[in-house]
């Protein structure tokens, strides 16, 4: 049994949480949070265990009525593997604890590759992640990325990948953030910040971004243009996508996906927990191989897609489970399709 | 056992039919569709037996490799009470073939009252309704705001009902509809066709309402004026409808709801199926008592709250469970608070 | 001749700027700028002199090229009035500085009533503040609904008003602020802070407001329930509001306005300066007298209605011209019907 | 004085007929309306004839008091040039009239390039226009890439350009459009039809679009990837597209043009009509070449952009004034800078 601390229960860690305690070998020992919210009680409700990030929180906590067993450093001191689900760039911080206390963990793409030295992608560098201490889990939008890549360099062999990045601006719950009727340029310049991240993980080909913020709150919007060595066909393209894991195939014309909402919406229908998609979706009636390039778009699910590939990592870390099998397992609890 | 057919697919059906397969005294015995789309493939799926609407889509549906049990017509046959959740104003087309079948159907709220002279709210008037063969479910905001004026009178006395209702402007799935940076009055002229429907359930006092469209896909906000005869406290408004049914009450800076868009967030933290809330949603601490006036917001989860009014609408045509028994079994399915 | 600064250009400012240099009995003799951004290079086109805040600011708009005359004590000490549009609530700080030079000032509705203990609408009470060294211009809520009740009061005499506000959440240059897709309450509270803001201009009768922002960049949708001592028609009030200063009457059925976006559409139409509707914009067809209760919509451009006021609040300070003239000669430059 | 008429006063036509009233060259005899709504309100304040499509919205703008000189046909007759700007593909049935009268006309992007066999963007081609009978003015993103990529290739050799464009998913007046929150792919397959679009004007290279419909009501947004023959740095392209005709270079980070919302407000800011902005705008920031690909940014405001075209379409097909000539006097009016 694996004992975990999530650290952080934002909406990265929410979802980690109910995922860590969905698992056969591993035990939920805690999570961290901060304000007395509606978030927090429901986490009570679940059963969770909930600690206070530090003596301030854990007095606001337990003053709105919310029962704390105790503080940050309280939680970490009991558990294998802390996963670090708190707010952006403060993982740079938190590392000292976990040093400290001799823990493994997990970080975010929030975090600079730099933090963990090793980005960790379940389907491309399991393996090499083993016995690690820490690892750093990358952001959404590499996450989809790398998977398709990597399984399309398996056999057309890469040579540049150019991607168009439409961001939602913003989380479903946040209703603070905009814009409401404008396309942000975020980065201005090129490339923007995701091909090199990709580029942490694969590093073979070089994989150029471009990114722009949109005024909507469910997935990001992905365009590729592919180019490859390998000549081949759009059905060959798509058979391969197909077989690849942690990849969701979807029919636009046939199927009724006009759009991300529908996706979303799809989540809804198959009694996914929280609407999430785990998978990076592609519509199947979009690939296409023009000379030596291949076309396609891609929706990613911006809240729910790091989750399996946090629940590897964990394991990967411990390193008493393999690549297929923790993959297999994770994928199983998650009700992602074999 | 009821054996009961939803006619229908859509927002609301799907949902019904979902519902009708959880209650311990029914059996869903088919739907209907007629394209074949991922909404088709999930509730097949899901072991649901479906029907075309007529000979065209069944081989449509076919075509397409979906397994179709026949038509409407055969749906119809084999069941007890029919659910019409088709698209808006075809019940009025439907019912011809319910009757010369013989059979008890509910209608949503997209039909005029006149269709089956009884509009149906479960707390408000379900014993009513009992050994009826037709009832319509009124609609969403009707709904939600019968559930709560009608408490409010039990003990207040209303005089007179004010609302003003900031409606989505389309659900979720639909990617077709706007506005996207404006407001649409909707209707223009006052007084809109909320209140008087609301007057089909309740007659006792004018419910003056106004409606305007916004570009949001979840939950509609009504902002309540309601006049009252028995002079009263903030305090006692805020206890009045705590206790009442399919109510839920929540603080907005306590708990940290902003906006409706934490309400749907609440939803998915709860685990409540495709993040819905069945309840009319009222913020605690916009209760005021100014005068003889009751001020507060409301939020109505328009593709949701129909739900449970349906199931009690069944079992309140077949006639042989009560109100009471009828609405603690609906909610407990459902996950309703008692 | 009216020696004018406007401090801050803004959203506010910019308005009142070109406005001013458009009056005959007044100069601008310059504005303030903290930013180098292309506002201050069109405000520089326009021939317009460009004062820095401070010293910092002066030298960043000075290494980007762009002219500065000096810093805004410079400017205030060459004027009679300045416009003080800058940030919300430094109104409070750039105060003493005025008074230092013993200028004249008009603040806008981001400050406390309390500033200058004088509120100002210019068809309301512009000849109570000729010669007063400092007013505020009310907000663009505040003075959308002073110019209309105060107008209905005159002859059905208002016992309370009841106001419902959908606001714009931000305004449509501002790509930074949401919701997306949200309705948040803001204040959670009731009343809002509105009402109390027009009874700091009409202090005779209650106004009883609640408010909530919405996912639009244009114009604050304003749902009025009026009641009233004098019972009367629609057709009277419609042509008391015909009559009243700076109301644009509109028809959403015969003349196509079926939502804000068309009244902004007009403003392009029509040729008014950066689309801007400087009325109290209300549909003619949704105005409703039901028993002792006025009911009707109102659109409020947030960016324009107070730039008016704005120039008449200059004129009353310096007290040379009286209310009917001040107004129609605002009203004339602007093009707003007589 | 070449005397036009114009067919169809939605956003492009409107547009048209008050740019034609700049001309020293032309004259505006007339358009055409179907509905007695504010825009034939304003179009008859302003002076312009207006011509019913047919009896019966003759009969309904006369009976709302809107002054009617005629229908079509009679204007038709009168005019030397007619600019179809009627609803899409609608010019297809109208181009029988024109032969009929034997009328040169111009048409919009919405028809086939097959209606006239020749598809115009002024600087590409005005001199193979003169003298035709008709023309196509093609679409607004076509318009803003034929500019950009026929200038680029000039120098740099175009060998392939990739272009993803995230369009503005309506007009501002319209809301009755979506999408709210989500992203439509727009077509799903690949290319979509704006590429082949811009081959009708220039065939020397494949341009392969990829287009999706955002939530936003302002301008398109272009990402391109341009595959050159002759290596260049990122200064020359800045430099070759600042020299561009009708190219408005902007700077993202220095002059503050965030997203397109800036670019709006800069022409409310510098006084267009309708905030009208009739240039291929590049974030001159965003400007990169790396390897043998040029990348950029370009926003497109939709309804201003084929204004200027249309106004030198007219000129070729009468054909006495040569290419630079019509270029510069449709600048000139529209304060274009050479």
């Amino acid at each position: 049994m694996i004992n975990v601390a999530v650290n952080g229960y934002g909406v990265i860690g929410r979802r980690i949480a109910d995922t860590v305690a969905l698992q056969p070998d591993m035990k939920l020992v805690g999570i961290t949070k901060v304000k007395p919210d509606y978030k927090a009680r429901s986490a009570v409700q679940k059963g969770y265990k909930l600690f206070a990030i530090d003596g301030k929180s854990k007095q606001t906590l337990s003053e709105a009525g919310i029962p704390v067993q105790g503080v940050l450093k309280d939680l970490v001191s009991q558990v294998d593997v802390v996963v670090d689900s708190s707010p952006e760039e403060s993982g740079s911080q938190n590392i000292a604890l976990y040093r400290e206390l001799g823990k493994k963990a997990v970080f975010q793409g929030g975090e600079e590759h730099e933090l963990t030295g090793f980005s960790f992608v379940a389907q491309c560098n399991y393996e090499k992640a083993r016995n690690r201490q820490f690892v750093r889990a990358v952001s959404c939008n590499s996450t989809a990325l790398c998977r398709v890549l990597h399984s399309l360099d398996e056999v057309f062999g890469i040579s540049k990948a150019n991607v168009v990045i439409a961001r939602r601006a913003t989380d479903p719950d946040d209703s603070s953030k905009g814009p409401i009727d404008a396309v942000v340029l975020d980065p201005i310049t090129v490339p923007s910040h995701h091909g090199p991240d990709v580029n942490t993980v694969l590093p073979n080909f070089p994989v150029i971004s471009m990114a722009m913020k949109i005024p909507t709150t469910h997935m990001h919007l992905h365009t590729l243009i592919v180019s490859i060595k390998v000549p081949t066909t759009t059905d060959a393209v798509v058979t391969k996508l197909e077989k690849t894991n942690r990849v969701m195939m979807i029919d636009g014309k046939k199927e009724g996906f006009k759009s991300t909402a529908n996706i979303i919406d799809l989540a809804r229908e198959i009694g996914r927990p929280r609407n999430d998609i785990y998978e990076s979706v592609i519509w199947r009636d979009s690939v296409k191989v023009i000379g030596n390039e291949i076309y396609f778009f891609m929706a990613v699910h911006q809240e729910a897609i790091v989750t399996p590939e946090n629940i590897d990592a964990i394991r990967a870390l411990v390193g008493k489970t393999d690549q297929s099998e923790s993959i297999a397992m994770t994928n199983r609890t998650l009700g992602i399709r074999a």
